[in-house]
């Protein structure tokens, strides 16, 4: 089943905004077992859009367009796929209930420009929106064409990420399972770190080559930090392929595999520690908050986040987690004993299971002959020790930055499974 | 000028990654005077890179491809452009040795299979990489239509951002200069925070209005936390105009403009705080350390910036920030009491000029009736006051902290460049 995703608005052909619905709804739909085959961006003009969608039918089964359902004058998908595809629009009084009882749930009155909201395509699959005015659509597009009858899926969906996403979840995947039913497929990612794209490869593809002539297919995809090794089959047997390729992966790099498909690092590290009923905490120098930032992004972080310092001056080491002013003198800042330092004394500070302590050169300047940018210390202190490494990792400032909160949970994560 | 951005490669359909070529290169196209059309995304395979780009041909003027520019058999994009518009592939010595260069000066051997970069559509100029071994292409490609006669720029960047986007910068920029002088546009984007969208565009497109008619193009952009406004005009008096426009914005709402065009809060504040000679410390309680990570991206903001206390626990707020137990207790953490305790705990910590502290309720869980999820308190301290400012922002998690951090620095930004 081939896919097509046509994202619509000025403020993305602008680069206003990023395009996050393409990645989004892609890795949903690619672990459901659809191919998405193109992206396309276009304007929110009624011709734009109905150029790229005609242009779509011919070439796919399932389209799906974001934006433009909405109730202003910019808002022209509803109408400009009705044209397209022949379909009146008409006043629907459940999508006009639904409507006002947003509003009078939320006690605001309810512009009279939203009701333009509940006409829709003759004929569609109505996706009621719980977090908006706008509903999305499903229409069926019957297509004659040279090599038979063919049917098409265009599904419209609402631009704004919060309602498009739970829409998506609990109302398209339901639709797309009961029409294209793909028990025959299976799909397995797992989650690396430490560990570069053409030494995976290299240590796996051998042994993965007699489950290829099984039909399992192994991608690979690296971004800072991470390497992910995606394994998918199709066809009756594509379950077993798929989890007998798995165990083979696990045996041979299982030890930098941190998680699977959508797990993040920092996900999976509160998720240990929750287990485990453990605490951390952790301080920063030139990551700057960052290893923070992703903890607490984590729901439920603070059952095991104590919390964080930026140690960012070399002031703020000494007083708050009392490294010594003879360390930061003899060795510098960015040195082994002052990582060391930093991660015992917040140790000692916050009375958690576990500390990360991290500090070196982000750059642009600050680098030397000794200490280039790039340099940085890590330091994870367990119940029993302080680990410190030293690492290099020469990149832009926020790569360097990620990569290096990356390294650092990777040094905690391994030590405290290992601990077990 | 219309021009198509076509990205390829498995990873973006596969939702592995997002794209953010896309937005990076229409911001700046557009900030040139360019009109971007349409963004394609489509498979690393032959067949459908020539598929895109002769569909874009037909309709626009430029046509930028990034990625598949590479040694390896996944790269087809330099091969499929040349066949398509007919030009012979031709062993360029010149890129050779660039290409040689680049491995000997950091001393790395070359591997055979980086030579086929080497190879170049006749004619093509070529864009020398930097920092990588894939060097950009520009074709021109006669076109005979209908209409007459008309050329269309090929521009072939590498997909890793690291190399695109210097190459950019440096080589396309000046020959797209060169060759369209765009010297009849003028645009500026007006950066605002602390107002909606609505309530903006109610305040100033009245007063707008008879510049519209010299030509003024008034577009919005809303992100969470922030509105764009965007002036641009063409023709001889462009400049004037907006111009002339942005003076009478910036009476009317100039309160809420913090920067202009790619301006961050972080980066003005960090600015702001050099140009006064001034020190900021932070206290986060449920922005988990995004403060002061947004502030430690900005290169330079060492000198400005004392550190971050990232106080999770009640614990690390009374330790470290000297918060009292009885205020905790009485008032909750979520509380203007605890908020302003951190704030001037801090201050007394760190001594700095300035800090900011942040307490409330992220979510999903941890709401009450009283205290909703989404409750914060935001306090600022000077060398003159602390005040504090109690906010509602009842977002997903991370907007929340997003929202939330915009604020802090934006009530941070106020009563600095008030003081004067």
């Amino acid at each position: 089943m081939k896919v097509e995703i046509i994202t619509t608005g000025a403020e993305l052909l602008l680069g206003s905004i990023i395009n996050t619905h393409q990645q989004w709804l892609s890795s949903k739909l690619t672990r459901l077992g659809f191919e998405v085959t193109r992206h396309t961006t276009v304007s929110d003009k009624a011709e734009e859009i109905k150029n790229a969608v005609s242009e779509a039918i011919i070439r796919s089964d399932i389209i799906i367009t974001t934006g433009g359902l909405g109730p202003t004058s910019d808002d022209r998908t509803r109408e400009a796929i009705a044209e397209l595809v022949g379909k009146k629009l008409i006043f629907d009084t459940k999508a006009a209930e639904h409507i006002r009882e947003y509003f009078t749930s939320r006690k605001r009155e309810q512009p009279q420009s939203t009701n333009i909201q509940a006409y829709v395509p003759e004929g569609a699959t109505i996706l009621y929106n719980q977090f908006g005015t706008a509903p999305g659509l499903i229409i069926e597009v019957d297509r004659t064409e040279n090599t038979g009858k063919r049917t098409v899926l265009l599904i419209m969906l609402p631009g704004p990420p919060r309602e498009l996403r739970p829409m998506f979840e609990n109302q398209v995947i339901p639709e797309l399972k009961k029409r294209f039913v793909n028990e025959n497929y299976s799909c397995k990612i797992l989650r690396t770190t430490g560990i570069g794209e053409s030494k995976v490869e290299e240590i796996i593809s051998e042994h993965l080559k007699p489950l290829e002539n099984e039909g399992l297919i192994i991608g690979y995809c690296a971004r800072p930090g991470e390497v992910d090794v995606r394994l998918e089959a199709r066809g009756e047997k594509s379950a077993k392929v798929v989890s007998k390729a798995e165990y083979i992966v696990r045996q041979l790099v299982g030890d930098y595999i941190f998680g699977e498909d959508d797990d993040t690092l920092e996900q999976v590290i509160v998720r240990i520690l929750t287990n485990k009923n453990k605490m951390l905490a952790v301080a920063e120098s030139c990551t700057g908050g960052l290893v923070a930032n992703r903890i607490t992004n984590v729901p439920g972080a603070s059952v095991v986040f104590w919390g964080g310092i930026v140690s960012y001056a070399n002031e703020a080491k000494m007083k708050v987690l009392g490294v010594s002013k003879q360390s930061l003198q003899n060795f510098g800042a960015v040195s082994e004993q002052v990582a060391k330092e930093m991660a015992e004394g917040l140790k000692k500070l916050s009375g958690t299971d576990y500390t990360i302590a991290i500090t070196g050169i982000a750059g642009p300047t600050g680098g030397s002959p000794e200490k280039p940018v790039g340099t940085v210390f890590i330091a994870v202190s367990t119940p029993e020790k302080t680990i410190v490494r030293k690492n290099f990792n020469p990149y832009d400032r926020e790569t360097f930055k990620h990569v290096t909160s990356q390294q650092a949970l990777e040094i905690l994560r391994r030590e405290i499974i290992h601990e077990t």
